[in-house]
């Protein structure tokens, strides 16, 4: 039984750190190197004393080589700030390797779109090839890519909370609302007085309202899901907990009077096979805790007909679905592994 | 210098609680009666510790009786559940004394919607007097009033956060939505799973979208600014804070093109009188936090042209603006004192 | 590949959810039957939402019935209150199958000091065949056992602190102080005022200062590492978190003058081969966290020598450690699987 | 009625937060200058949103400057670190101010303790002027000083948790542990990795063991109040929660057979006439949160006779008693004011 050798570059953040966790336990996968500038020299199991025993925590962390990378895994993660991740991966690429890369630079389709919400794109070339990696819409382009782009957080939950009202044609493609929560680990592991245990406990606050940079994203996949040019307003909040996101969804049912019956049925058909996303019984709404540390995305549906309005409440947990679990389903669709393989830990209550 | 003497019915729960709290600062208020089924016999010291040595805490609980309590106290507070703060409120205004309900039980002008989202009434004849105890609205009512029902949580955020947009007619009545999220304390203090610690820290939830009963509450108030009917949809969710109601308003700009300086400038119009509404500065956003055991109600405007949307984001403590602090403030206006008598307590950070 | 059944009496718990989440991801064990007064009638995933889809949450919740859990499990799990599991699993054992209590009914040797702490026993006969579940000690005995008493959870982290110590005759038996922190689902899952979100969140508070029922089972394993009478003052707190346990253990050292190489180069000759107790280096002290959902002890050690102390540092997840995780790994024993089947996720960071 | 102007230097971290916030509230202090090297320019509102509107709000923050700090203010306070506030405190002094310094610099009477504990002295020569500012034990003293050494958080924790027993002979001063808990603000406000939210949040953690920098400052005081030398064990911990400590003391009773009447009424009878200290009934336990935000010192105690020790639990809010509010009560009473001005709000609950 073949184990495929990765590599994981940026093992500091709390994305990297939630990979080395995933990895640690994965039947066919062996971390073979974690890069960080700053760490470099350490074993894994010093700079993370949870990993200590397990595998990968011998691994000691080194400078990003890319040929040395190419020529000893079977493909790299790139959990590095979007800018950077660009060039890495297009050093992997042609050093020969396969990239999973968390950041935003190969997710949008449309160069200018990237260019407007983030920085100069310097490897526009490697766009067309990149696949947008949600694995229930994108797994057979996934299991070829030599380039994946790993969704946004925000995104995972906002694409897969509305994908099956698209498709059934449920609602209007206006005047669609999300409001996002996410727990503080989205916010990153930089030192920075915003995110310190005092300034973000016991409170709730707003950022970035219809500004912030999942938004195109968003728009990309729900316009390829309707079929039509979407634009929504995108409004992320900051939890004080670690882990989890819960968007609410706010919609304008196409055709008055559908009822939650007929949405219930539309959700369940899109996702019969598909384990991951659970569609709640009707009367039921998600929590993230129900995730936590899962690969799940629960949904929950609400019809209100006072003001016509399908709302769609998603839950994932932003660390795992997010980002490293499902860049670890992505990495196992490119090896030839079922999706779900080292991925079906259940969520971690209480 | 006249001290008024007060009765608290219902000293257990968390607005009671904080009642008590506000009330042992109160340079003119002196707890006189406690009250409580269940607590009876011990004194206000013994039941909550942290008021030990502190004015009230010598109080002993009592259980209710009108006549007792409109002999011995100036105003009464009920915080009790609604269903019985009717009776009561009936009660002792027949006995002669005035009250402060911070129940639903006397917010809705229409009796027939209250029947509709709450109850039976059985004290409807008191309807028509019972003044709706937001004191940047209805200071004067209230000054003359024999029963003040003291607003929700929930619309207090709410109202506060549009009433200077219908005022200058800046926003289209169809079509809002509030997203609103609460701490926990919101939920009471009746012992129940979903309440316990280990169900709430480290997770967030939605729950009652579209169907909680504070909606016509809002809808009341919201038509009466805006001069005509207005519908909304209000959604409440769980954070694991203690404190704090930040309600996320997304609205349609009446006129395409407006301006945030526009609506900023409308907004310091209209609360340039209300110190307690923080109406900040453009392109900040508010949190629980700053408003922390105050009457504050902070204030951030967001102008999306991108969608041709207003988006306010209200920002209040629930306990104390959005209860017993808004209940005190009423009371100081019954007794003639200034509104802002012993409420003037900084935020509490960190 | 015989997968093994197995039954669990208390679902509803925290000990219980644990044991189902545990179980929901084992490769080798089945959950056959799970019961709740209370319950019965849901399926599992219905109750437990985060298990739906996962292997267990389509058994239905029962009654207990020992014949008929005899009768379909190779073992069972009670995870219900003591009192009630001396007699349910003295029906088992009637009934022919084998039993781990997470209670504390089997776990003290002498009956005496058993009813002197808890209350009087109905089922004394099978104490001296009931094994003390801690496998880095009795996993020969366990794996013979009819009966496992598995470990209170604050006992698992006290005994594994010190155990090194007394077996090197490093401290002295006298003036043993544990000062021990558990978060708050070691209160259990019944609603009560204290265990509420907001009595709990922000707050801290000490408990049942030498007078904790698990005083004695500390005393006993304490007594039996040192060959001598321990008595020790143990002292319990409470955390506004959900998970783990950290004791600081406060000791003599028998010889003034023992350097901290030396103490740490006993502990590290004692558990070699335990890879689930981990010493850290020299300097470092355990957290919580960094054992989140797992079965790792980790052992801070720090020599004090201005006041010729041992101080060690036991940091465990009560749930998994301290609780269900244990059990699982005395159920691996009993049916002659390696002891950390389906035990090996890494600890759940951040 | 004079009000007196006070400078704070060193604004923009937590200590310097809370006396802001307790200024705010002050009838008879005016926050006349706030200083910080980074923020200087700003306003004081626009710097901390939560005071905004409030008295202070409008002050410009500025560059310590002590000739112009002493010119306009009648005292100021030193919210720097150690090292740097013995400069200033002296510069302040011959500029002819009086100084209330929160740092450590001026705590330790002895000059080598405090150089062996923390850095050269450079101010030696005022160390004999220099008054420990614990109301309770040295109001007199405060009254006439020129510079006020406030005490440290865990020590004013510890100091008032055993002074009583030392007054009363109670205990032996020997073989002193104390266990303590602090709330994260303890920390600081300075941004490290160890401080994020998602490094604090749901864990626990020991740090420090036997070598924290105020353990020399706890001796000093329990020496004095014993008559003799006393060493302990001082031992911090940090809590997941934002204020508040608790210490866990544990002492050897003097003589054994001491019952809890004979300490509790010992401990009654030192603190009748200080309402700050509460001593609670006896088989009652402190918690933080009954604290929270006060100058209260609430005190628990238990004895065991199964190991003769009497266990002292003493909860304070760190940042309010243990640092800006005890600052405030030093400045009160250097100012002629009543000790408490200013610093009678109820403890904030929930």
């Amino acid at each position: 039984m073949k184990i495929f050798k990765v590599g994981l570059v940026g093992v500091t953040g709390y994305t990297g750190m939630e990979l080395a966790r995933l990895l640690a336990s994965h039947p066919r996968m062996k971390l073979e190197m974690a890069c960080s500038r700053t760490e470099s020299g350490l074993r894994l199991g010093e700079f993370y004393p949870f990993l200590e025993g397990l595998p990968g925590s011998d691994v000691v962390i080194s400078i990003f080589d890319a040929r040395e990378a190419a020529r000893r895994c079977d493909l790299v993660f790139l959990a590095v700030p979007h800018g950077k991740a660009m060039e890495m991966a297009g050093e992997l690429l042609e050093a020969g390797t396969r990239v999973i890369d968390l950041s935003a630079d190969f997710r949008l389709r449309d160069v200018d779109v990237y260019e407007d919400w983030y920085v100069p794109h310097t490897r526009r070339e490697l766009l067309p090839e990149a696949v947008y990696g949600l694995p229930e819409l994108y797994a057979a382009e996934t299991a070829r890519a030599r380039l994946v782009a790993n969704p946004g957080c925000y995104p995972s939950s906002a694409i897969l909370g509305l994908y099956a009202a698209f498709k059934h044609g449920l609602i209007s493609p206006d005047n669609i609302v999300i409001d996002s929560k996410s727990g503080t680990s989205g916010a990153g592991r930089k030192p920075v007085v915003p995110s310190l245990f005092c300034e973000v406990y016991d409170t709730f606050r707003a950022y970035g309202l219809g500004k912030h940079r999942h938004t195109p994203e968003i728009e990309q996949e729900y316009s390829r899901a309707a079929g039509c040019d979407v634009r929504v307003s995108f409004n992320p909040h900051l939890v004080p907990m670690v882990r989890g996101i819960l968007s609410t969804i706010y919609t304008t049912l196409r055709k008055p009077g559908t009822t939650l019956d007929e949405v219930h049925a539309a959700y369940c058909e899109t996702w019969a096979q598909s384990p991951w996303v659970r569609v709640l019984p009707k009367g039921k709404l998600p929590e993230t805790r129900f995730v936590r540390g899962s690969m799940f995305c629960d949904l929950g549906l609400v019809v209100d007909p006072r003001t016509n309005r399908l709302i769609v409440v998603s839950a994932i947990d932003n660390l795992c679905r997010g980002a490293s679990g499902q860049a670890l389903a992505n990495a196992n669709l490119m090896c030839g592994l079922p999706v779900d393989c080292g991925l079906n830990a259940a969520p971690m209550l209480p």
